[in-house]
């Protein structure tokens, strides 16, 4: 038996999130981790369990999530993905398979991950990125000033309780978290990048830290508001939580994952 | 009564093409043309019909489609555009309407056309791109020399019989095109790009094209054999006809035209 850590690639957008959700009585719903473990199944005629680094949210995507599964087959790194790969949907690929010790744990051992949310200002369609990019980018009526919204970012850094900009926090023992960096850019398509990283996330939080960063961005919030909001841990003064497509989690960092191979 | 000219982008993912088609006794599918007409009229509450510039393939992409339409109503041009564009599906918008000449024909008037056809070479997995780009991109297990393919689309410039790259060309009068430049170019995230323009094109004429110089590019045939498909006007020496995800109507050039307000 060995260990495997798979990299994954998915577009969000046709799926209910990570998680395997049953439903009572009917077919259980596409979900990312349903799907490579059916496809893991009915490829090596094996039962696994596929463990995810990152329960990401319906609609939300991915470039490398990370997830772990054990396996008695001997095969190589290459191999195995491109055999997944082969009979997985194209909205979601496994990009990379490397042996692991049979200790790894995809969410215990994470050092960090990050973040990116896009999102287009200035629509004249309110609520609708251009056709090419709607399904990764979402979109606001809007102007902002990335230089405002990059103040506000610089205050998220740290560790900080964060409960004021998250959702349904209560089965939490901690809603303390740290973020390592937070910068804002205007991309070179003239998107608005968000990039945060740090040791975890509660629910909803990148969303709700880019809806906040867009208030200030529009002049409808100072910066300093985000002191406020981490220091009455209360959602309400916090912005909007933004929509699921203009959120991607981008990577995942471990410390050396020893090869067993 | 007022001649418009709209520009259209849309996602061809979703659409049967552009061509408004009924089903007898059924839905009409669901194309471009069709759902244009059905939101203006739902829009202005009027019946109107919609002449599009160029009749693109269910699952081809345009980002400035070209098309026509007489509307009574006094309204200036950006805000006819959002109007429409509201009301339209997320995969489709109206990027600018400008009142033109009553005698504007999108087809008759068109000076030329360009086409973009894009695919991704030596996708480990043969037939799929990435999650990311796989509804725009075409794909091939196949290593390409971008350099092979351009001598090979030199032989394409100029005005040829072009019968051996086309489909079903029982009812053309002529099958001579002329093509004013086709260029191909390895772009900066490693997409291989063909760009071609010309006063009009046969039915499935750059997906075979694209094709043709595929088959160069990686080696199966010389670029000369170009002039070998044109001179015998015969489609089975041409390559294959490439999905149609990987092209995209990019502009269609007009005389300058006149505006009326």
């Amino acid at each position: 038996m060995r260990r495997w850590k798979l990299t994954v690639a998915y577009d969000g957008t046709h799926f209910h999130g990570w998680q395997r959700q049953e439903v009572p009585g009917g077919e259980p719903l596409r979900t990312v981790q349903g799907v490579l473990e059916s496809t893991i199944r009915s490829t090596f005629s094996i039962d696994v369990r596929v463990v995810g680094a990152s329960r990401t949210d319906s609609g939300v995507h991915a470039r490398a999530q990370v997830a772990a599964f054990d396996c008695g087959i001997e095969i190589d790194g290459e191999r195995l993905a491109r055999a997944i790969s082969a009979r997985l949907p194209d909205d979601v690929a496994v990009i990379a398979a490397e042996p692991v010790h049979e200790g790894f744990d995809p969410i215990g051992d994470c050092v960090s991950k990050g973040y990116r949310y896009t999102f287009r200002d200035a629509c004249p369609n309110a609520h609708r990125a251009g056709v090419f990019e709607r399904l990764w980018v979402a979109a606001t009526p809007h102007a902002v000033d990335p230089a405002r919204m990059q103040a506000a970012a610089g205050l998220m850094v740290g560790t900080h309780d964060f409960a004021g900009l998250a959702h349904s926090i209560e089965d939490r023992a901690t809603t303390v978290r740290t973020i390592h960096g937070c910068s804002v850019r205007r991309m070179p398509d003239g998107t608005i990048a968000i990039d945060v990283s740090g040791t975890g996330f509660l629910h909803n939080m990148v969303r709700i830290l880019a809806g906040t960063l867009l208030d200030v961005g529009r002049g409808h919030r100072e910066p300093g508001h985000v002191r406020t909001i981490l220091a009455s841990r209360d959602r309400s003064l916090a912005g909007p939580t933004m929509p699921a497509q203009g959120l991607c989690l981008e990577w995942i960092l471990y410390p050396k994952t020893g090869r067993q191979a």
